[in-house]
């Protein structure tokens, strides 16, 4: 059985392994206060050219995105989205579970239109019972999106300035950014989202590592008071330093950009074998999701050998299905699907 | 520098690391769906002699805390906890950030008593006002208690008695599990924890592995949607394998009981290597956690080469200290200590 | 100035209102275990043909859908409603704020279909994710709608079977029930409401009192410590019995139907003279909202000395607005109004 | 019967009923966007002397508190409190449901001291693990206490400074503040309170009005956005002009230095027969709450024709009691208690 289904089906990736195991018996101060996660912290802002940002290691995306979006909030507002968004639908109510509502937008494969934030704000304000209603107090967007799809520099740059013109925070989840900075024209840098974004994280649990997700904050009066809001949501980790090691092995010797290169460059041969069989692909995603439309009976077949996500019907024949690559996917999986598409 | 602050500062133990790097290629579903984690749910069923109890494995003490407590109990009902309890004291106030008071109730080196437990609902009903003060909706205990304490099996059994009399589940935090159940004159078994107990976990983190606690839902009308509820806490692990593979681990070949039995032995020889050089043993603790009246000058040589926690002065020139052994501790550590203590 | 902004713009009805002057000097005991609480209560139970329903009163509507919601769902449960439902649009993240995602249906005037209810529903447990995401735990709707129209019985018994087919409870908001059960071509009863929801509110404040709205709970196990709830919600009005004399007068004597009949004449006598005068109607409404395309210029002559709501433009020279008429309304307001509109 | 149990027992005062009845049948917008409520808060600022404090009108006293301070703090703090103070004991959880715990303080008759505060806060920074306590964020005291008590003036510039010498707010819960502003030996003002408080309420339910509290913020970065948070809440009236006009009168014609005096008078007369009688007086209460030492016969002999609270027992065959007075009290009242204390 070959796998497509997702991005986190296999551990670490062996040089953060590795890391770990090196580092397995030392004995360090837990919750983040040991030398590996200081050292880490001070890499990733180095990364991120941001030598005043806050670094905070969490466990999983949707504690991230939990924890970070209830302490940047007032208890009037809530978090704007695309209703496709992994906050608008994949999180069993953890935002609302913390008091704020998720104020959806339209979406475009994925993405929000810096038109379409500038217009809700607009005719928020405008509307007279504007204050019986939930301020749009933030807005989330992901990088790569839920779809596979990318912000350009420039779209990026309209939601950041939109957020700014409006006085709200741009926050980016970025639990694929890997697969987003080296996805096929891709033409932002991590500095460039460290730089447009507010508060955003780097994703490890999809990219390479164990578990993990670093959150930088560039506008640190926005969560002033971190650690005791991680701790609260359940989302400091005891030994600590297992996320300090982690990102450490990820952010040196180029290990996040190898990632991001082998499984984009598996996704676009993937894609194109895709192609070559003649099946439709169904969004145009320069990253390590691909969806395509296959008859059923293709379906059938290929699932006997192969494993991938099924994304609904299309008629009464057809589907969409999803094919996810990553660090751990290998080119024989690749040749062993091209024959099976043969 | 040897280090006894606590049971959390090493990764895991070698057992659990060579699972977890046995497996780390292997691809699997996420979120606990994967064969590993079923094999280990059962085996765990098994060990606590409950075939129809729910087992789910979250990440962090504090995080199964919140979760748990918040999933059982009504809207407005709160929890009652010893004062010392970890829910009262070192949550940053995740109970009450799911909207949920700490009942307090005295302590006694950690412990609630039973009678106190009794005392407090029937007093709380009988009061006139009692619709207008947060109802005692379950009981809170450790097993052992943050001051290293345990609870005898009759005290375990006249608590739950107490609660089912009251109608409120009774819920055990063990985190340090495996150093209770091979405690100094520990008397229950892990079974009577689970025919006790309505809820409880036993702990990974301090006991053995690099994260994780395993839930245990004996009476499983209590927590009947955990999944969804796991979830929406951001207590869901994407890799939910690692929690599987590590608790089996862990329940295999005797290595939770070694895990106990080692840092008991070695909490044992160190209390006697402080008994012997003079120092007062403040709490009668049974397990890896041991309490010491130190003078300050004492403290302050002893730092220079070891680390422990400092608890708080008694009088001008003396404190109190907690010396922690884990599984990582050794017995060259204490041969250290011994010889610093002189 | 005459005044068709809401239903919420005079104070009591007089009867109401003599009713609390006449009791005014009474001292009774507060939070609403006096006895005019209690008899309004069994009043209110024999009207509504429900002898064993639970009866609470409340101070307003947000207030009574959030208690009621919040006590009803479990954690990881949302509220269906329709998206122009007032807990959806008006209500500043009420429900959120208790942790409660609101999912959001469409509307066809205000009013959700059953099929659409029972689609969403089976196709959220159709979903391999469903376990991420929130799930339906009970049905909102409004009885009339936010844009003044009605279920029939038909439809009501059509929601309430698909609702219970699926194991989740029906709610009804009932803040202009007055204005429903009166309507023109109204074909249900108070009794087919109390026979159809679990939990319904009877609303005072827009329908003849101060303030205050009756919850009706016929099935009792989902609100069954409704007295704490209520507190914990701020909703519990120290002076209770000014909620039990004010629905007592409201529903004593016809008063209700009254009040119904007498707003909904009104606005029948207001939608006539619109017509007349050539506007078209923009939502059929039997009740005691009514919704008008008007041309800009005679939106602004009627705003010097009509009041009445914008509710949005239409094209470049025309917009919808509101009347609402009240118990409060008078013939002569009407004439005025048949005057100007000339 | 004679009724002592409570403040709360009668309607409004008949100023108060007039004024609302003057103007019952008076069209109005919603919400406190009325001429009244403008009206009423630019007297409650004037009266104050805080010309630019906002000020907001709520419905009742538990659900001023919790609104409050649920904008106030941030999401990791908690509030300090009296372990006596009506949000410690008498609200549900109210404060725990919006996602704060109350971190108490030990009470001197319902008081606490400055001290203390300064040690709490001090002692909490000074604790190597603070980050994993929740910080006090801000002070909650009642003027007058819950015991009936007073803070002297010199008394509340401690508790001022303290908190701002620690940068957090003050906040004074005010139910029964007219009853203190007019105490036996009162040395304080309406002045004094909103220069030293950061936030405070005056209490209208307990001092002349049917509901109603006014919320005055003087430090208003501490709640910017409070409408859509007191909607937020459920604690904003429909017809909030209800309690403007009540406010309006209750803040005229000297009616709450009126009443404050005339229910003080009396329960000082009260208290005089009390010690006539030969009982304790158990607390020295300068307002309108007395608390006495009865033997159990009395107090059965007593409660045939008086109400009035049971506190507890006090050894075999006494009881502690409390009497409370209010502006609708009468010297016949007093009289007719005179006469049967013989």
């Amino acid at each position: 059985m070959i796998r497509f289904d997702s991005d986190y089906m296999a551990g670490a990736h062996h040089e953060v392994l590795e890391a770990l195991v090196a580092t397995n018996m030392e004995l360090t101060v837990g919750y983040g206060n040991d030398p590996y996660t200081a050292e880490t912290k001070a890499l990733i802002r180095e990364k991120c050219g941001q030598p005043d940002a806050d670094v905070m290691f969490l466990v999983g995306g949707t504690q991230t995105n939990a924890t970070a979006i209830d302490g940047i909030l007032a208890r009037h507002e809530g978090v704007l989205a695309a209703e496709s968004g992994h906050i608008a639908v994949h999180e069993s109510g953890a935002i609302e579970a913390s008091g704020h509502k998720v104020l959806t937008l339209p979406h475009y494969d994925g993405k929000v239109s810096a038109e379409d934030v500038d217009n809700y704000i607009s005719e928020f304000y405008a509307d007279a019972t504007y204050q019986h209603m939930v301020a749009p107090g933030m807005l989330y967007i992901s990088q790569p999106t839920e779809y596979g799809t990318l912000y350009s520099l420039k779209e990026l740059e309209a939601l950041s300035a939109t957020c700014h013109k409006h006085n709200i925070p741009l926050y980016i989840d970025g639990a694929r950014m890997a697969y987003g900075l080296k996805a096929e024209g891709a033409d932002f840098t991590l500095r460039d989202i460290a730089r447009l974004a507010d508060v955003f994280y780097v994703g490890g649990t999809k990219c390479g590592t164990l578990f993990g997700e670093a959150l930088v904050v560039t506008n640190r009066k926005l969560l002033a008071n971190l650690f005791p809001l991680v701790k609260q949501h359940g989302a400091l980790l005891a030994k600590g330093r297992l996320l300090g090691v982690q990102f450490g092995a990820l952010f040196s010797n180029g290990l996040y950009e190898r990632i991001g290169e082998h499984a984009v460059r598996l996704a676009v041969r993937l894609r194109e074998a895709m192609r070559r069989a003649g099946y439709e692909v169904v969004i145009e995603s320069p990253t390590n999701q691909q969806f395509f439309r296959l008859p059923n009976d293709v379906v059938d077949r290929l699932h006997e050998s192969v494993s991938f996500d099924y994304w609904g019907p299309r008629g009464q024949s057809e589907s969409v299905v999803r094919f996810v690559t990553s660090w751990a996917s290998t080119d024989e999986d690749i040749i062993t699907l091209e024959h099976l598409l043969g």
